[in-house]
């Protein structure tokens, strides 16, 4: 399958590599062509990896994955707004504030978020928030961390959910790990998790780290 | 030991019933002298279970827990402000939006958060966070759900934070599901985590639920 990539730093080239590794096709974007770190990602991940604007990465994608930073995701996407109609945009982003120091404070948080803010921008496009919770590595190999542990999905289309979930299972997210927690609103919960991930962080002494749903009777 | 719990909400009840179980005094203030859930409550939470007003209770307790919900908080504080400096206050509340419907939306998110509010409010009060991201009943009973699930700890009293520690020990958390997050401000992310845990509600189908923390290598 055909995936655009938007976004040239950790996640964007750990996504790309994972799903040209899965035998797809990817063209990462970036905001200018010839960017350093896509070209040269381009001329190591290994056959049909690509580079290019923002606008070839919507163009060339099936699917097209949101791994910008948060504060620049709508800016990103809308430079591909001709190609989103119809497409799987799968947001994975965080709005994280760059200028609020550690922790970071979100740009848009508990009354809307990010994959609101870009599913209202592109209403034609099928969004799916998910993997915003957990770290670039985990993203692609849940295995790192020992046992189940949660991934969350959110949207409005239940196709593009279930395209999405495919995608989660064949990174090695388990069946039983993948958590539907409604429409694109419910991407309010994961985003606002960050919160707390960022304050984890330096308890856990690893990125590599998750949470598990547990309940009782 | 003596504690005032206030509020007569589902959480102060099951709080105060638990600590009266626990052999310790338990002064349930309320708004309103001779609040009908506060003098039912002290009539049959057995022997050290009395009722009063904020004021009453905020000068009973050696140690101050804050159970009101999140929007009243500060004004129940502030009835018994004159008894808070050097107390402990044990805030578990969470500042939901009784407006917004379901899922709420928090009052105070992202740059801030009731904890600080709180602590801010009562400077001389040595105010700790925790146990809002669980039911009632988890609060008080963790066995609930079986294996080790998190409790977070905020706080910019180390020794206020032992002091709390030690209580929730004395509910049932084993120590290595306590987790000190930090300061005061990083109840910001417990807090924000109510985001998530009102959508994750419906997907559990339970209110006994509750997050692992879990990692690699």
């Amino acid at each position: 399958m055909r995936f655009g990539v938007l976004g040239t730093g950790v996640v964007g080239r750990t996504l790309g590599s994972k799903l040209v590794g899965l035998g797809h096709e990817v063209t990462m974007g970036s905001r200018t062509a010839g960017n350093a770190s896509a070209v040269t990602w381009a001329a190591s991940a290994g056959d049909g990896a690509h580079a290019g604007t923002m606008a070839d990465a919507a163009a060339f994608g099936e699917i097209v994955v949101n791994a910008t930073s948060g504060g620049g995701s709508l800016e990103a996407l809308g430079a591909g707004a001709a190609s989103l109609p119809g497409k799987v945009v799968v947001d994975v982003a965080n709005a994280l504030d760059g200028a609020s120091g550690f922790p970071p404070n979100l740009l848009v948080a508990n009354t809307d978020s990010l994959g609101e803010q870009i599913q209202r921008a592109f209403p034609e496009a099928r969004v799916v928030k998910t993997l915003n919770t957990v770290n670039a590595d985990v993203m692609v190999d849940p295995g790192l961390i020992p046992g189940g542990h949660a991934v969350f999905v959110s949207g409005n289309d239940a196709s593009a959910k279930a395209t999405v979930a495919d995608l989660l299972r064949s990174f090695g997210w388990s069946e039983a790990d993948i958590v539907d927690l409604g429409d694109i609103t419910t991407a309010r919960g994961p985003e606002m998790y960050l919160g707390l991930w960022v304050r984890l962080f330096g308890h856990m002494g690893t990125t590599h780290f998750n949470i598990r749903l547990v309940r009782g009777a």
